[in-house]
Order: structure tokens, then sequence, then C-alpha cells
């Protein structure tokens, strides 16, 4: 083979709006996402692995069209000509399996899942095209007890994530209420009336922005923001709009804001159906000391997606954080979910009701960095320092030793002496580092430098302050006694 | 918006290739992962995550050609016209990763990553398009010591995945041994000798297959096979066949091993660097105490790879193991690695050495299921039956103690009678069943049901033969006594 004289050297560079995710990082997602499992485990959900890929048709929501496969997915075309989609959340892919495997599966199918899904959409600062999403869904049971275990599941996560009952609050609404309450003002609870139904989902979802009065123009004919864009109103009658505007304003405790639901829908069946499901999923939380404390019910959540058919809820951080610069972040929603009766439907042409839970596990660790609930990293390795090369066997040999008995260590393997081999201990936060000389390997013998000590003793000379430790920042011990003495040395602050 | 009188239905089926993982398999591959992870965090290695896509000129090995994007590789046209493409390993990602943050990170660098890749191949039986890797890599260091701690790992993996150390062998060759004795045959060890290197290796590899006089054709003029297929051969002199020939049947223990080699490799620089390398390992395997029995010097390793450059090595499963049925099945090589030391290169036009250690979790775990080994499957969630929904609440409350005591709880969430939900307790796998009727409820008392027993009742009434058991497959016990009585009934057979 014929070889250019300049070989092709390409530039190293991560792909736009992907990270590569750092030690500490991985290990409180992983530890995380073990922390959910366990919950979903108990609860008697099972694991399920779905591909990264679906056909696009099976996907549905973002069908690629003809010219720009690429809008909202990634999408490719396989060497049968049929478009591949990556899967953008991990309920699609569910809907897809369940379908696929019906008869086969005992109903309730009830699985849970955490894995990638991929956006292809512009990325911003902390706007990735690929996440790390946590889910459990319940797919073939239809009542409220499937919410209710939905919404335990979310609280029960968010306490097994180290946080205080007060850091936190799973708040509930029903999307029948408002279809109940649109019913009564003429919004038909049809196909008919979708679209105005989503105008005034998006409409509530601005009131923390826009106040009543913003969110009341765009129930109406529409409303100009300060840009000078016009955005058209859902045109609710004044009745209509009134009653809406009482209704994402009506929660107060869970009895009372039941109380005035009721009141609220009026006639309609499946508003009178959503009262229904939330009495019955207090009752269930009430009973198993879910209180209100921990999930309360209110009428503003309204909860992204389209798709959502009954009882939708969020897992909200309560607690006041800061970012880096001490302002005051509001963390929100981390993660959220509820019922879905229509995506497995899709597939099946019969109803298939399904529930879940869904959080975003980068998005939920981050928030418990900043709370400083974030699982403890790992310690890092003792460093065995290779001194004399000759003497490289009895350095693995204390290596092993140190792993069986479960402390984590290394024998530098690269190039250098030791002065670059303990800025590399510094590098990687190492604390303690073994030195053994042809001296120590005579007379049977180990040297322990305890780096943090040393750095505490150096800053003390180097600004002349009386350097108060006890004890000493180096050791030299017998070789019998070298896993014993750095256990000990680990155990020191 | 309009609606189509008929709605589109698509058909749910899941992409070609692609597997949808089951939950006993999925918790078998977390376990083995995991306890990959604790010794690659034993031996002081950190983890990282890159995204599942690297800019197709960065991932270098299969570069999409214009017309063909997508040969090997999964690829893709992002909106600024750059080719993205889902990487096919993990090291591949790694080297782009270390190559773009050389001078932040620590060197050595070392660092496990487990995760999916993807190879846009003709899916067959086994083998699929997207699988779990897993891998240790060190990069930074040039030295035999970085290769012996990797083949180190390669054994504590299998002996942490529960195997016996007659249940697997590390079997280890250096590239360097081949290419310093072709060069002493006159094969130039430079880019010039590389295409008869690399048809060396592969006759070298189908030394099982053919026997030796089919791989003495193959580094000769060539073969025809008995389909009439010619392949062309290495050209090797008389000498040089002979020399080859020598070298891949030369092991035996690894003293022996590496005394052969040493008469073999004769006045190559680069042989006598490959026997060096493998006394190093040997000395280190010997004094941390993996005998020969764990890890042995096999001559007639070739590694698929062309990136590999030292020591290379294969974690192979030694036992006799059995298909379905019952034929014997060779599990052979699991995984493997070595030292490659251009891959990172590649980005920065001077030389990074690098060795890492791979395997495939889907073929490792196969390999320990057949084996018998598998880690044991989750026990399936007692299941509190809903004989009546006014006593849910009842039943929610049972299922809350059950779990804060560690037991996995579920209340049936379908819709159905006792009967249909004892069949669903069935197909889930369910030992015990609770029921709890309004008779039960008024005197404070839970009727617990053993399925296990029940069926086998059952099966010995249907066969008239005599039932044995002492135990009664069913009991009705205080409420307040329901949790330990559980508890005693699970860890019964």
């Amino acid at each position: 083979m014929a070889k250019k004289n300049k070989p092709f050297r390409p530039k190293a560079r991560r792909p736009r709006g992907f990270e590569d995710r750092p030690a500490d990082v991985i290990r409180a997602e992983a530890s995380l996402v073990a922390k959910a499992f366990a919950v979903y485990d108990s609860f008697g959900f099972e694991p399920l692995q779905t591909p990264a890929f679906e056909y696009a048709d099976a996907l549905g929501k973002f069908l690629p069209d003809e010219d720009r496969p690429n809008v909202g997915v990634f999408a490719l075309q396989d060497d049968d000509e049929q478009w591949l989609s990556l899967r953008y959340d991990l309920t699609a892919p569910l809907a897809r399996f369940v379908a696929e495997h019906y008869d086969a599966i005992p109903k309730p199918y009830r699985r849970y899942q955490a894995g990638s899904v991929f956006r292809n959409e512009k990325p911003g600062p902390g706007r990735f095209r690929e996440f790390t999403q946590c889910d459990a869904d319940t797919v073939g049971a239809g009542g409220a007890v499937a919410d209710a275990e939905m919404i335990m599941v979310a609280a029960e996560i968010a306490r097994a994530a180290g946080l205080r009952d007060d850091q936190y609050a799973v708040r509930v609404n029903n999307r029948k209420l408002l279809d109940g309450i649109l019913e009564a003002s003429g919004v038909p609870n049809t196909d008919a009336g979708a679209t105005q139904r989503l105008q005034v989902l998006r409409a509530i979802d601005k009131l923390d922005r826009l106040g009543e009065d913003g969110v009341e123009a765009l129930l109406g004919e529409g409303r100009e923001d300060e840009s000078g864009d016009y955005t058209q109103g859902a045109r609710l009658t004044a009745h209509g709009i009134k009653a809406v505007l009482g209704f994402t304003t009506a929660s107060a405790d869970r009895e009372t804001t039941i109380a005035t639901l009721s009141g609220l829908v009026g006639g309609s069946d499946r508003g009178k159906q959503g009262v229904d499901e939330l009495a019955e999923i207090d009752r269930l939380l009430t009973a198993t000391g879910f209180g209100p404390e921990r999930v309360s019910f209110d009428t503003s959540v309204v909860r992204g997606l389209g798709y959502y058919t009954g009882p939708v809820f969020e897992l909200e951080l309560l607690a006041e954080i800061t970012d880096k610069k001490g302002r005051p972040v509001r963390v929100g929603s981390i993660g959220g979910g509820g019922r879905y009766d229509d995506l497995v439907s899709r597939f099946r042409g019969q109803p298939v009701p399904a529930t879940g839970f869904s959080f975003g596990v980068s998005r939920f660790v981050s928030a418990l960095e900043r709370m400083d609930a974030m699982a403890v990293a790992a310690q890092p390795p003792v460093l065995i320092t290779v001194f004399d090369r000759g003497l490289l066997p009895h350095y693995f040999k204390l290596a092993a030793e140190l792993r069986a008995a479960d402390i984590r260590a290394e024998v530098f393997t690269g190039s250098g002496n030791v002065t670059k081999q303990l800025k590399y201990a510094d590098r990687r936060g190492v604390k303690l580092a073994v030195l053994i000389g042809s001296d120590e390997a005579e007379n049977g013998q180990v040297t322990i430098k305890d780096l943090f000590l040393g750095a505490e003793m150096a800053k003390a000379i180097e600004t002349n302050e009386e350097w108060k430790s006890t004890r000493p920042a180096q050791q030299t011990v017998a070789r019998d006694h070298a896993v014993a003495a750095i256990r000990e040395m680990m155990a020191e602050p």
C-alpha cells in the first residue's frame, strides 16, 4: 500500500453539543441511577433495555420529512431504504416494545430503563444533544392506582437520593380537570378542540412569567409581548377565561383542592372523572404515609408533552440553591410524568392505558451537587511510586495486598522520577504515596507520605505559621505492617 | 387541525439487527459490569464517559466515502455539513479525548468506560449492530509494566465474575516477536512490510482451522480452499516460513517460552525488545501471584486488530460448556487487549504510548450463563392481590411495610379478578401472593399463598401422587405478623 508523504492528521475535537463526562459526575450519576433502580425494584418493576435506534415511523412524533430527515431527531437511512432514528426518549420505544410483544408479556407490564436519548437540536449552555433519562412505566393499567404508585415512586427516589422531605415536592394535577372545565366552556373534548386545549396549556404554563393578566390575554384574543411579537389567543368565552383562571389558582391542601375542583368542573363527566382520580390518589397516598409535605395537588402544573391524558405530576426541588457566584438558582422540576393512554394504542388500534415517571439524570445530579447533597466521590488510590525499577515486583505485590484489603492502589506506570510521580499524585488528588527505595527494601520497610498533610506543612512554612499538627507527614513502617498503617493513615482527615 | 378519516397505524417492529434485552440478562450484565468496574477502581482507574457520536475523521478507521457514508459505521451529516459517526468501539473516542485534553490530564491517563458501540454490518444470529463493551486503558505509559497491569486486570475480572481459576486463562503474546522474526527473514519492519505482516497474522490466525500445512501454504505462495477460492500467500522465504511456524508453536511454560523465543528472534532489536517485555511481564505476574494457571504465554495468539504494536492478550474461557441441545460449545476469547502506540499519536504527531483491555459484556454474560456461573436473578416481588378495591389503602400500606423491610412488593394495578391476578403472578414468577378480603380486614388478618407450593400440590393431585409437604400452601396470619411471616415463607425453597 502506498503511503502519502504527509499523513493525514485529524483535529481532536468533540462534536458540537455533546459532552465528555468526568469521573466525579459519572460516579454521582451512577449512584443516583442505582438508587432509583432500587426504588423501582422495590415496587416490583423489572428492567428492560431497548436499542438506541427505532424505525422512524414507530417513533412517530417527529416523522422525518423527505427533505429534512434530521429535524428534531438524528435519522439515517438503512441499506434497505428504511429510516432509522435515534430515540429521543424512552417512552416511544417502550410503546413499540409493548405493542410488538403484547400477547407475550404479563399485563400490566411494568418496566424501568435508563439510557441515552438524543435530540438533534441547537446546543446551548447546559443543553446537550445526548443525555441520560431514567424512567419507570406501567402499561395496561387504567386506574388512578397505577398513577398513585408512580407518584410514590417519584417521592421515594427523591428521598433515596438523600434529600430531606422539605427539599422536594411532588406536585400533582390532572389533565381531565382542564378538559372538563373547557368542555363546560364550549371547547369540545374531541380532536376538534385539540388546538384550543394546547393553546390553553401553553398559556397556563406562562403563569409564573406573565402573571394573571398576561395569561388572561392569552386565553382570550391574544397578546403582544415587549418585542412586538403577537401570540394568537385561545379565544375562550369570558366565562371560560374566568373558569380556567379560577382553576389554575385553586390549589390548597389536598382535601380542600378536591372539594373546590368538584365545584369547578360542573357537569362535565371527564372533569368529574379527574376529581375522582385525584380523590383516589389522595386516599392511597394518605394511607401509605405520603403526607402533604411530600405530595401536593397543584392545578398550575402543566407538564409539557401533548400526549398526557390524565394525572400529571412533577418532582420539584425546593431548596434554595446558589450558583458558583452565589446567586440564587431556581432548580424547579427535575422530572415528572403522568398518564398517556394513546401512545401504545397508536400501534394497536385499541386502548392500552399507560402511566410513567421520568427524570433527567444529569439535571438531577447537578441540582444535588449545587445543594451539597451529592454522593461523595470515590477516594483516590494509594500511589506506589517507582523509586527503583528493579523493585517493581515488590511494588506490585504491595499493590495487590492493598487491593485485597479493599484499598484502591496503583503502581506508577508512566515514566519520570519521583518528583514527577508526586506531581502526578497531586493532580489525581492522591492522599497517600508509598516510597520503597533499596534501603527500605533491604530493611523490610516502607515509607508512607501523607501528601495532604505535606501540602499543609509546606504552606505553613511558606507563611511562617507555626506548624500545629501532631502527626508526621511521613512515616517509615515495617513492610509487614504497611497495609495496616496505610489503612490508618487513610482514615485520618 | 384536520384529521384524516383513517389514522396512520405504524407497525410495531424492532429495527433489524438490534435487540430488546430482557430483565434477567440486564441484571446479569449490570452485575458483571459492576464487578469489572470494582476491579478497575481497585487498580486506580477512573471512569470516563464520551458521547455516542464522534466526528467521522476523528474516528478514522472507517472514513465514510462520499457515496456510501454508512459502510461499517452509522454516519450522518450534521447541519453544518460535518459527518458524525456513532462510535464503533470505545478506544477511538478515548484517543480523541486524550489528544483533545492532552495538557490538562494527568499522565499516564487511566480510565475505564462501558457503553454501547455500533456496527453498521449485516446482522446475523448473535451478531448485533449495537452491543456493550467494557474497557480500561492506560495512555502515556510505554513500558511493559502497564501491559502487565492490564493482564492482571483481565484475570481479576474473570475471578470477580465468579469463575474458578481453571475456568479461564489469559493468553499473552507480543507483536514485536513476530515483527522481529519477520525482520530477520527479510520483511522490513516499516510500512513497506505492512501488507506482508498482515498476511502473516491472518495466516497464523487460521492455525486451528487449517492446521500447519494450510498455514505453511498461506505463508508461502498461497492456497486454494475446497470451494476453489484462491488466497494469495505472504511469499516468505523457506527460512521465514520455518521461523514463523517454529514461533507459533513455541509455547511452553512462561520461562521456557521466553528462552525459546530469545533464540528465535535472532539479531532483531525489535524481537529482543519483545522478549524483554515478556520477561518483565512474567517477573511482575510471578511476584504478584498470577501463576501459570491464570496467565500463560501463547505465541499463536493473534488478536484481530491491525493497530496493536506490542504485547497482546486474550481472556479465554476454558470450561467445557454445552448449548441448549447439550452439544459442546467452544467459548474461546471473550475479551482481550494489548498495546497500541499509534492511535493517539495520529492526532498529536508525536508518540503517545497506550495499552488497554476490552470485553464484550453480552458475550461474557452469555458464556457465564451457559457455564451456570451467572449471577442469580432478582427475586420477583410479593404480589398483593386486589380482592376488594375499597381495601386498596390497606394493600398499599402493607406493600410499603414490605419495601421498608427490603422485600420487593407490588399491589396489582391492572384490571381483572383474583384468578386473573394469580395468572399474572404466575407469569411474573411470583412465589408469594397476599389476599386480604373484607373478612380478613375485619379480623385483622392476611392470607399468604405460596404459589410454588400450590403448583406442586396441584400437580400431585393431578397425578394421584401422595402429597408429602408438611408445609401448607396457604396461611392466614395476624396482620401485625404479616411482614415476618412473608419473610419466613420467602426464605423457604
